[in-house]
């Protein structure tokens, strides 16, 4: 193993950092409106890339905020709409990113970021959390204009990175992702930070599963 | 306008008429385990669809479940999970179902099926609901191995029913579904029975909205 290749939002930034902006915008509402959200926005991710007609992630996230908002009959107003937006440019990571990208990093390990998120919102959200020493490149599904899991998407990692497919491995907290990449025939690394996950019924099972990305320093074998 | 298909699950037949045996089966979890079932069950056929793993619907629905089960800590024996399978050949279907597609079937129109389910299946809950004498045809994403919304799967209508994409309305409750034959340059329907629900926002909306299948005849001016 080589490289180490990260999802982005649920795996290294928590798209739930915005459940307390949701929740001052929204008072009563904070939870409903941000789990929503998110479901909404992978949905439309999958129908979109389903349906040939691919939108940006940025566009899809903000298609899902509008129809979450309308849908729990919440007055949104453009201000609020676009703060909304702009706290996914600076989401909070979990407390053992930075720890574990360190980790790797100081054992010669090549990182980087595989996301669905288009190039910019991407740039803005790892500069904001600090991340940019410890990530040596950053892939979207933007190159390839179908999202995750497509096979298509990982199907980047070994060209962009120059190394063998065998010397990659993906991780990310989402067991959808998970189980595309393994099918797309990665080495896989499931994160399970709550502890016990039911596992999706989708085939392809992780080669790994662990509990934070401090975890994944045990995997490479001292040189 | 010569013919009218109709999405199957959730616009013919109710695919809630199984919380009733969820709940006989699990007390107090019978409409917890119907919704998440009905979720996964969907977000499978997408997934699967995006990784280029097609499986049919019948595997599809029984992996949702398994899964369904798992996640609400229910313990299902094999005899339950069967008999919870097999309400999938047994459906209810809605009100307005019998009573428009006579309608449409008197003034001359021909009448298909397009869905998601495997024909077994299909051929199975429209015998069951006693629906066989108003459908002409039956049409699956089977033939294609890939499920809505992929336009490949709408696109095999003209053929499939030897007329032109114009002369074609597609009726489904699913908005989602809607959008992916809209999108495909289908003339659609959007049935919302409940009255008011929040359009999806995937562009592509439908070409008309009505409440129930016994308004569709409205659409069709008398020869």
């Amino acid at each position: 193993m080589k490289a180490f290749v990260f999802d982005a939002y649920g795996t290294l930034f928590d798209v739930f950092s915005v459940t307390s902006l949701c929740e001052d915008l929204f008072p009563g509402y904070g939870k409903q409106l941000s789990n929503l959200w998110r479901k909404k926005q992978l949905e439309y991710s999958w129908l979109r890339s389903l349906m040939s007609r691919y939108r940006d992630f940025w566009g899809v996230t903000e298609d899902a905020l509008v129809y979450s908002a309308k849908s729990l009959n919440l007055d949104i107003t453009a201000s609020e709409r676009a703060q909304l937006m702009d706290s996914y440019l600076h989401l909070a990571t979990f407390p053992d990113v930075k720890p574990g990208l360190e980790e790797l990093k100081k054992i010669g390990m090549r990182l980087a970021i595989l996301s669905n998120g288009e190039p910019e919102m991407l740039r803005a959200a790892t500069e904001s959390a600090d991340l940019t020493n410890f990530i040596d490149a950053i892939f979207s599904v933007d190159s390839v204009k179908e999202f995750k899991p497509s096979p298509r998407v990982y199907d980047q990692l070994p060209s962009g990175l120059k190394i063998n497919k065998q010397e990659i491995g993906f991780v990310s907290a989402n067991n959808w992702d998970v189980s595309g990449a393994s099918s797309a025939g990665f080495a896989t690394f499931w994160i399970q930070r709550s502890g016990f996950e039911t596992p999706e019924e989708l085939g392809h099972p992780p080669t790994h599963c662990v509990n934070a990305i401090t975890d994944l320093c045990r995997f490479i074998s001292p040189e």
